[in-house]
């Protein structure tokens, strides 16, 4: 049982408030003797870091990464990684409003009711602030797997769906990703996501995302029936994410759609190397890798915090109205990717190191 | 670490292949002190069972459960409850044809690469047999949870869509779900759905659903963040039944669609109780139940054993083709209502005893 | 968490109880493709077996075990392998003149307290019989180990100390523990062993017992720091057995009272081999393994069930007095020399697929 | 599975190196609204602080405790609280030295056999230093548990054996075991113990010590059967200190030599209250805890780190010889007791939670 804790023999448990002096996060299971520096994490940190363009929180966070423990003369040792960030810009003033009310969308009313207290200073616990240690852990994931798999594993994502504006994923292409604000894989979409995301803004609205996550070079064989399949994990690992309220893998929800002969992925085996001729799948079966890439993607939420007036209750249970200012994302699911990134990671390598113990 | 086990206080393991003596599952963390009988388990067994109705497989089980211990004078002990259902026709033969090849959709190929070794007689154990099982602890679950929470608790699912077929939500009754054999819960869609189903089978095709569970009666504060959170359970619980690729939560992926105003649910207290103008969260905020109706749909792929002849390669790799002959269901996704409905049942009262634990 | 399952990746849960139908185990995170029969495992069984000489319980159970599962053609296939053994001598009214009253040194107490319920019957879960069980798991890890780690690798227990007899380590002989009802390991003590317990046994009363387990072949680095130390799941695994009272690892409480030079063991290369000078550390340093052999013990408390008339209260908390008829061992001690060789060998096996997992 | 995490519903998880920057941990689980402060934890933690006495190392570590998250306006929040205690007196130099040579009775050689790599400087993450951070978890652990249960809860423990000096434990008292250096209960004891450790030290040698704790009031039920026993948990939460070889419970490994009739403890109930007639069972029967006192001791091995030279191999597996300068404890047995104490603490207040969750 583990309220904090993620993962069955690589294991990170994160900590941290919001507004607290800072977060950060404990690994556990990592294999020694692996080359690893904060300099290899920060880089992923960058990428989900606020204040970056002007369609995300204003709040000015370097999120600055500090390992105080695991690593000796460079290289893991195969005891715990610790590692924290601290909060930089916490204007506490900015919540005394929000003190007495509950933010509709938010998880200021079931926080309460739960434990009978809250920290309301920007979400507290709730925020996904928390995430930050998410990609920490995630980064730390990625570079092993590519060290225990090779330079041909990769994981990436990019945002699909940017409220109602959708792209054509024909065009994806993994440089284009990391060029533009949105993490949109499509060139072509991105100047009207940019019109669009500016007008959802100025009308004090937000809008919701999908974000499809990529892994490549993953290995045959990674996933355990019945209760630990490979997928069960990521659907876990993805919904554990802020916010978030949907998941696929491969097809996903449109697999309800198709007949058998559509859906069913053929195998063939083409100058040596075994190929499924699609991957409605998404390159799991029976909850095990099949050596295909693996395919997931998932639903954001639009943010909760809106200028816009919506109605409420007090922590006294009397009716009142919010309209909630602050540094808020129009769209956090746009954050969201370097988020999925980490914890499908995270996901792979534990099941990595699963089917090492079992297989050999 | 759990490969076979699902749960964290309330857990239960699964064991047993679709053509060994039996299969089974020992559910561990019951209250003790309530009254459970082998009737009131196998009331719930009956819905899922093979061969009902002309749209499920022919496979003649009769899914008698015994119950080999942890229940004493009718009631449970608190000891481990042990429930053996012996398999009974086990046609091996049957299977014989594909001892050799794997067919496409199904994880014939993934564990004989992961394992080196599988059981294929009827699936052995990826066969969804296995999820009589589940069935049995979530008849268990749902009998603890009506004890401790009262009558009002109460789980239900529904196919809410066919294949390509759909029903009306607003025709909802749950008086119908169970009077006809597509789970539907709405009645002017049942007629139409006979003959798509028929007409499915007919072409040696197979389609996939959506079915939609629906909790009600459940008390405000239930789920455990961060990893623990109760959407993050349900997605896992549902994602590990066979064939399912795509979990949602209350509005699920079609929360990226949505504007903010849209999507959070406003809150208000009405003569004295807490109701939300809607429940875009499907009852949970925060990972944490509001207290309003929990909502979750996932979808279930379409068969993947089918008539119709598809490509795929051998044990030696060589390329081949394939068509599947035996007793299987055109559409899977309907006997998935019950097993959507224990896994349900299971997460909700494994999150009530956790949150007993912790918050008293 | 889990009340009734001992392991991290080879798991095992057991359940049933003393006078129902049957008992059994489910074990799982079996390596797959290792060859595994039922022969295999019952000749561990019988060396548990009640009945076999006048020392022990005259219950007949034959403890003849089915597998039910997770084998195929001989082979282990990786997925969970399902042990039943049926109860055979329940002879219920043995106990009825218990039903009211709890016996001193028994759980029956304590598990009333804490359940509000308990199967009287034989102890009902308390029962020792669970322990079959375990020698069944620990079978399978031991079979699991050979394979993996080869002939060399081997784990024997023995009676080191009979209630007030104790017997000269120095003649342990491994051979002569097998042919003598004690599992002494000192062919000199056994002669006197049997005139003192059936002195004991004349005069209504029992005695306990020290277990010593040697397993030889284990290979450095086993043993998981901080809180999955080797030493540390040991002393779980041996205190979780019935009646055990204390647990030691190498020179355990004597280590007290050596000085820093007599405990701490020399090391040397000698021939190309590391090897400790004394191993007072019992194989184990800071949790992990040595490479040198592995030595813990344990102490069994003398038979609660005596003929000699106790004090006690029954259920409804009036003073009363009790005599425990029935079959009983005079010593519980003797048999637990399986059931302890048992646990280490799954504690090992564990350790070894936690080792392959992190350390590759 | 977790290496570094000890607990089921409140968890802790320690990280760091005696010559990091910092050491700390992250403890899960706890229940919400319950007044804590870093005060509190200060005193638990000043009495395991190194350098109070000339009978402790004279590394000057003020271990001052900081908390950095889950706790609000002085009260639990429910989520994860951090706690981060900076290294001070970090003095690398002493131990370049021993960088190349493996120190008998430490776990120099085994880490290294492990995982290729080890953090020399003052024995890294086997260090002793990581015990403080269990002091900190069983800080809170108590003050939770006093909360719950109410101030008649307690936990105490004491020297009981220091090398080869006992002490008359007829003599106990409470008041006195905070008044000396050794933790020691009976007063008369002390000027002889004083005089004996000087010559320990004198002689450049080292004593171990039996460390007895006793927890009173603690309710009848506590304690999971079958394998989350309380003393099963218990004996694990000892043998997981440094340098622990030995654990017992209640009469421990004595009970070997008692009768039945000496051993098992009857039962009466006077003046309506229920009395064990002795407690040879330590408070636990079947695991489950009986309302009397919980007792429990271990064994602490001499310190490894001793001034006379001793032999032993290098990295290179060539023979050599140590002699351990630097500031050691000769006797380390004397400050586990805080950590013994602590570790009990834990371990009562995660049963109390799943007591809790089970039982209502």
């Amino acid at each position: 049982m583990s309220f904090n804790t993620f993962g069955k023999i690589f294991r990170f448990t994160t900590w941290g408030e919001s507004h607290g002096p800072a977060i950060g996060c404990v690994i556990d299971g990592c294999p020694p003797n692996i080359l690893l520096s904060e300099r290899d994490i920060q880089s992923d940190m960058d990428r989900r870091r606020p204040g970056q363009s002007k369609f995300t929180t204003q709040r000015k966070e370097s999120d600055k990464i500090h390992i105080l423990s695991g690593v000796f003369n460079g290289r893991t040792t195969g005891t715990p990684i610790s590692i924290i960030i601290y909060n930089e810009d916490k204007r506490s003033r900015d919540y005394e409003s929000i003190k007495e009310k509950f933010r509709p969308g938010h998880a200021d009313f079931t926080y309460f009711k739960k434990y009978g207290i809250r920290d309301f200073r920007g979400g507290g616990r709730q925020s996904a602030r928390e995430t930050a240690s998410r990609v920490a852990a995630g980064a730390v994931a990625r570079i092993i797997l590519k060290n225990l798999i090779g330079s041909k594993f990769n994981v990436i994502g990019a945002v699909t769906q940017l409220g109602l504006m959708s792209c054509n994923k024909n065009n994806w292409d993994n440089k284009e990703i990391r060029k533009n604000p949105f993490f949109c894989p499509d060139k072509k979409s991105v100047k009207l996501w940019e019109k669009y995301l500016l007008a959802v803004r100025k009308a004090g609205s937000s809008c919701g995302a999908i974000i499809e996550l990529r892994a490549s070079g993953v290995p045959v064989g990674l996933g355990a029936p019945i209760y630990s399949k490979l997928d069960t994990d990521i659907a876990a690992a993805l919904m554990s994410i802020n916010a978030v309220k949907g998941v696929n893998i491969g097809a996903g929800m449109s697999a309800a759609y198709l007949s058998g002969e559509e859906n069913s992925d053929e195998i063939r085996k083409l100058s040596g190397k075994i190929k499924f001729k699609s991957n409605n799948a998404g390159g799991i079966l029976g909850g095990i890798s099949t050596g295909q890439g693996i395919v997931a993607s998932f639903a954001v939420k639009p943010t909760s915090s809106i200028l816009n007036k919506r109605e409420t209750i007090d922590k006294k249970g009397k009716n009142t109205s919010i309209s909630v200012k602050g540094r808020h994302d129009p769209c956090v699911g746009i954050r969201a990717v370097p988020i999925g990134e980490a914890m499908l990671s995270c996901v792979l390598l534990d099941h990595y190191l699963m089917n090492r113990a079992q297989c050999g």
